[in-house]
């Protein structure tokens, strides 16, 4: 049963691979988590799906799911920003939004890593929401050792210009056997962790992998 | 005494502590290992210095050194490219150029990230010396652990079009007990690499210490 004392937390555009693998992770760390997208229906139909805990997760419209959450997390393309944040940002006011965005695209089967004019992914979403305390995090954890269930072998960076908001997020990190939280500080950090989810595609097909990242040097 | 079968090395812009730890390293393992500097009094005083070998570290200007060597590797600031690459293009002229380069300044004592149009340093390099044979490497490699003589505790992502030439360069690697080369695939992946300098120059003073990276999942 999920703790009142754990925030609740909605994957906006939660119905791929990285937003419902997040959100099973989490239901089964105890968290209760929504699973939001454009169609209600959809979002019910991937949350049915996730079976990690006995608690179900529940689907539901971007905008109930971002009204029903403390912390609101976008798992959406990139491209999709634009069109998402209008329905969010009444619901999402006041609080923690996490980007796990990354700005790439594929063109004909091609990687693109694009390079947004605020910076990154995550200062464009906090220069459109003005409202809410954004925080960057989860971009590179691998949505195929989340669906398998093991440990995540990676570093996950959270930054943000809101120190609170950001040590609420690398709290958030426990979730994930195996993985470490690290500070990357304000905000504009983001910029380099988006890149590294990049270099991290590009690895695993170089390699034929599942990739991660691990800062070495760093003791917490 | 340098082995025949080693490619003569030449850092360019060498008497920082990147090139200078990169030379010293090489030279230790058994490579002729060249400083350049714009001044050729100044890099034979940093080569003077430099007493990790039997055979000691050469200092040349530039030029000299990059016809000198068989792989001249670029130390260089980012703001020293447009400069320095007259003066070596000539002599490195079919050779591989190894850009260890980081777009990254320091104003007013904070961290900026840059963006070259060509998309990294590594190919705005590739740009201006359209006949050699350019890698991207080394970039992240923290110049305290090379000063210091211990394990390099870090992946060393090597980049390039020209596939032959960046087997060359992760060949080299082995010259650093610890560390691990990696193929980043075209010279485009080298903006990734770029970025994670920069990413680990802001854990260096987030945490106070020398970071690295690891890339987990790959085996080699």
């Amino acid at each position: 049963m999920p703790s009142a004392a754990r925030p609740v937390l909605a994957f906006i555009g939660g119905t791929g691979p990285e937003g419902s693998g997040l959100a099973s992770r989490f239901a089964a760390a105890g968290y209760r988590a929504i699973i939001g997208s454009r169609s209600q229906e959809r979002a019910a139909e991937v949350a049915a799906r996730i079976v990690a805990t006995d608690d179900p997760v529940e689907g539901m419209a971007n905008a109930d799911a971002a009204r029903e959450a403390d912390v609101v997390i976008l798992t959406i393309p990139y491209a999709g920003i634009a069109d998402t944040i209008p329905a969010i940002a009444e619901g999402a006011r006041g609080k923690i939004v996490v980007s796990a965005v990354a700005p790439v695209e594929f063109r004909e089967g091609r990687l693109v890593a694009l390079r947004p004019d605020a910076g990154s992914a995550a200062q464009e979403i906090a220069a459109r929401m003005p409202e809410s305390r954004v925080v960057s995090a989860f971009q590179n954890v691998d949505s195929h050792a989340l669906a398998e269930g093991t440990p995540i072998d990676t570093d996950i960076i959270v930054s943000s210009d809101d120190s609170d908001a950001r040590h609420q997020v690398m709290d958030l990190v426990s979730a994930f056997p195996g993985a470490r939280a690290l500070s990357g500080g304000r905000l504009a950090s983001s910029r380099y962790v988006e890149e590294i989810t990049a270099l991290l595609i590009t690895m695993n097909r170089i390699y034929k992998t599942h990739s991660g990242v691990r800062i070495t040097g760093v003791a917490r």
